[in-house]
């Protein structure tokens, strides 16, 4: 592979990260890598998939996964080349990419970045010229394709950054790690939807697969070892990581249910008509009366919920306390996080990007 | 990682690589691998999840692409370590187990290596507490990840083996272009079916992505890249690998339709329901008169095509000449890869093994 047209910040000084320019920066080089995987396949066939791609990933995202990644490098006082250690990050956000293509798919979501999801932009692309039974499913089974294809491709990104001996063998089995529980985590999810009970415990346990693990602990681990960190500064970033990484996806549960689509990008039935089993949900029908309860069953994991029904639903969230506990439990994690972080050896720029994160991604309301 | 535990028979004499035993090998080391990521998982939810990968895998299949990857070795004149060598080999198989996860599920075929199919059999997983529906959803969902899992499985067992820096700039171009390549093929594929039609050369150009690059000519050049193969040697993997490739695939073709079950581990009507876009068909419908066109136009792409109805098909297929013709483009194809092994720089012994390969490849009932 030519090399990747880098347009990324300089390391910066010991004590300003910039994650705005760095998260812009990631959208300029997966435009640019994109960009060249088309023109290599070079086929008028093609080219239209993989247009979906690029509009997907130029869409936006937050770009958590590849500012962890960085901030973990400069955390372990990251030295010597950058180049190589943002293309791996670069790359964890494509791995995303496929992650949330596949993911979209299996949920039957319609919409992500406040359009159309990537199995029906492909889905559109195959109306007109098939009935539409044949368009749905040819732009399902397109996505499947789609999403292997930026696996693949985020592999290659990975496999093709300068790293040296030393960081590929530091990175190889977190990299290996992460891929596996996001997979499993996914499989876990799947496995309860549907099945919303009052097992919260179970509930945080596939936060922890999904997202603490996959989005926080393992992007921030991988860029420390890429500075070579000792293993007490990997386990500093799982004491930040897992607590962060819980808020983050119990925010998530929050806003699949009471955020505002225009802001979220995502319908706010959808969480709701899946059933999936989400700690609000489980805390809520543990707190709920015999009538609460009712309702929560009758409607949660009803796939023709209508706003109505969604209301009703907050309502219950609400009475119950449950929005509440788990706002309280963002907060106690967050604060958690914060306390680790103060007591980690990371480098103060580190560190203040990092408290940076943990607000963003805990306050969000996207 | 630790190493895998490697079962392999020594590089061989110059005059003998011993194929059944590289076959039998791959069934090892892929059963050793996926034991220890089911043991490394250690999680009684997640364990019959991977059993379903560990049963795919032990059910057999070919092994066609790691033993073209160690012919590949061989024809380049490998020397040195040959356990990294035979690592990737093993992970082509491990990404070819991804692939037809993946692609089964979309097929929606219900049988493959004379079992369920991987996405029956995890449906069947779910069947017992879950009405129908869900059961069967479920399953397509879990192959999905099963899939993607396989391949980053793939991927670990490949970015592991101990290859030097140069075996390693050598392969990934090789490794992105095969992804590459077979996922483009079968969206080609995709929005092939239903559309038989009587293009052969569009059918042709299916078959040289998904089977002939895909299966035969890149794992060969891999293998040959290992060995530091010249251009020169590469280009002869080519030549070899591209007819024997698309006379591979035409066999299939064949297979799908006048095979029988028992022995492919296939049913012979799926081909027919999906209305494939085979160079097979392309011909019949370019050879039929007009009761035969209708015959066919009628009856490929009916899903609910039965016996009788695929009998009526062989009939057409068999009277227009297309069966005797791709039989004859099958031998044609043939010769032309053994003329060119014949002028290839290939090591005696990996030429005659691949001359076995060829002849068992598209000479095979299964």
């Amino acid at each position: 592979m030519a090399a990747l047209p880098l347009q990324f910040p300089p390391p910066g000084s010991a004590d300003d990260i910039d994650l705005a320019s760095l998260r812009q920066a990631v959208g300029v080089a997966l435009r640019e890598f994109l960009h060249s995987k088309n023109r290599t396949a070079d086929n008028p066939r093609l080219s239209p998939l993989i247009e979906v791609l690029q509009d997907f990933v130029a869409a936006g995202g937050k770009r958590v996964r590849p500012l962890l990644c960085c901030c973990g490098w400069y955390a372990a006082a990251g030295s010597g080349a950058f180049a190589p250690v943002f293309q791996v990050a670069v790359a964890l956000e494509l791995f995303h990419t496929f992650a949330l293509i596949h993911d979209d798919m299996m949920d039957a979501s319609e919409t992500r970045r406040s359009r159309p999801s990537v199995h029906r932009a492909l889905a559109a692309g195959f109306e007109g010229h098939r009935d539409a039974h044949t368009a749905e499913l040819l732009g399902r089974h397109s996505a499947i394709l789609l999403g292997d294809l930026a696996l693949v491709w985020s592999d290659h990104l990975l496999q093709t950054s300068a790293l040296t001996a030393v960081q590929r063998a530091a990175v190889l089995p977190l990299l290996d790690a992460m891929r596996t529980e996001v997979m499993l985590g996914q499989y876990l999810d799947l496995c309860h939807a549907g099945r919303a009970g009052g097992d919260v415990e179970s509930a945080l346990q596939i936060a922890r697969f999904k997202t603490a693990k996959y989005t926080v602990e393992r992007p921030l681990q991988i860029g420390a070892a890429l500075a070579g960190a000792s293993p007490d500064t990997l386990a500093a970033c799982t004491a930040y990581a897992l607590p962060i990484g819980e808020a983050y996806q119990l925010r998530d549960d929050l806003l699949g249910v009471f955020g505002d689509p225009a802001l979220t990008g995502k319908s706010a039935l959808e969480d709701l008509r899946a059933g999936k089993h989400t700690a609000l949900l489980a805390i809520a029908l543990r707190n709920a009366d015999a009538f609460e309860a009712a309702v929560l069953r009758r409607l949660v994991g009803d796939p023709t919920l209508d706003e109505n029904g969604a209301a009703a639903v907050r309502g219950v969230l609400t009475a119950t306390g449950a929005r509440e506990e788990v706002e309280a439990m963002i907060r106690s994690r967050r604060r958690q996080a914060l306390g680790a972080l103060d007591r980690s050896p990371f480098q103060p720029a580190a560190r203040t990007a990092l408290r940076a994160l943990a607000r963003t991604t805990t306050e969000r309301t996207a």
